[in-house]
């Protein structure tokens, strides 16, 4: 497993805890120099707020733990694309490298309008199958 | 003075406390039936959280108001222009009605490519002279 699968599965494990809690299962993780500075997973259900992604939490971990608000050399690994909101804050943020798993094919920046800063790096597909697995149980267990 | 600019009034006393705060003077009121449910400010730099513009803070306010995630019914005052991010977390939330002060030509969400939900009525120009030179009078101090 190299360090964006160890990465990514830690980021896989917040998701889980998000389906265990009947949220959307999304899950982010932030590093800089290959430490963990922020885990967190979608709470919107629970917050009651439509703000409480998992990235735009990470993002004010991570801020908090560094001391600064702008998160260059940090890298955030999320299990779904991000929305145009998290691409938005990303984008203010200046964040070095995103590494996600999942393309969101309806709500995703990339079909949205969003943008992410120009000096992003983006990396895609790493545990893509895992995400999208338990996105899919997640919304079938909800059909029922 | 008719409702729109009472209400866009009250946006720029927030709007006026960030700048007293050294913060980018923006400000946010969140109205249902013509009452107050959120009042907010920009505090990017107080908390060290580039998600902690004006907006955010107060969709959030006015879910926890409501004790529901959803603004519908609910009108949205602003000073400036909503970025990407806000324009993002507005279309969330499903924001009846947005009305907003002065455009943000530079990261305004119709510049950076962001939208709002489509039932979101949006109404510009209300008090925007105020809005912007509340603005300019930010941006030359902070080159002095």
């Amino acid at each position: 497993m190299n360090t964006d699968e160890y990465f990514m599965q830690k980021a896989l494990e917040e998701a889980q805890l998000a389906f265990e809690e009947d949220e959307i299962p999304v899950g982010a993780i932030i590093t800089i120099d290959n430490r963990i500075i922020a885990k967190a997973h979608n709470l919107t259900e629970r917050l009651n707020d439509v703000t409480a992604h998992a990235e735009m939490q990470a993002i004010t971990m991570a801020a908090h733990y560094l001391g600064g608000k702008y998160l260059i050399g940090c890298t955030m690994y999320l299990t779904l694309e991000p929305c145009a909101m998290c691409a938005g804050a990303l984008y203010w943020s200046q964040l070095s490298r995103l590494v996600y798993a999942a393309p969101d094919t309806h709500r995703g920046y990339s079909v949205m309008g969003g943008k992410l800063h120009p000096k992003t790096e983006v990396v895609t597909g790493i545990l893509s199958q895992e995400a999208t697995t338990l996105l899919k149980q997640f919304f079938q267990q909800k059909r029922k």
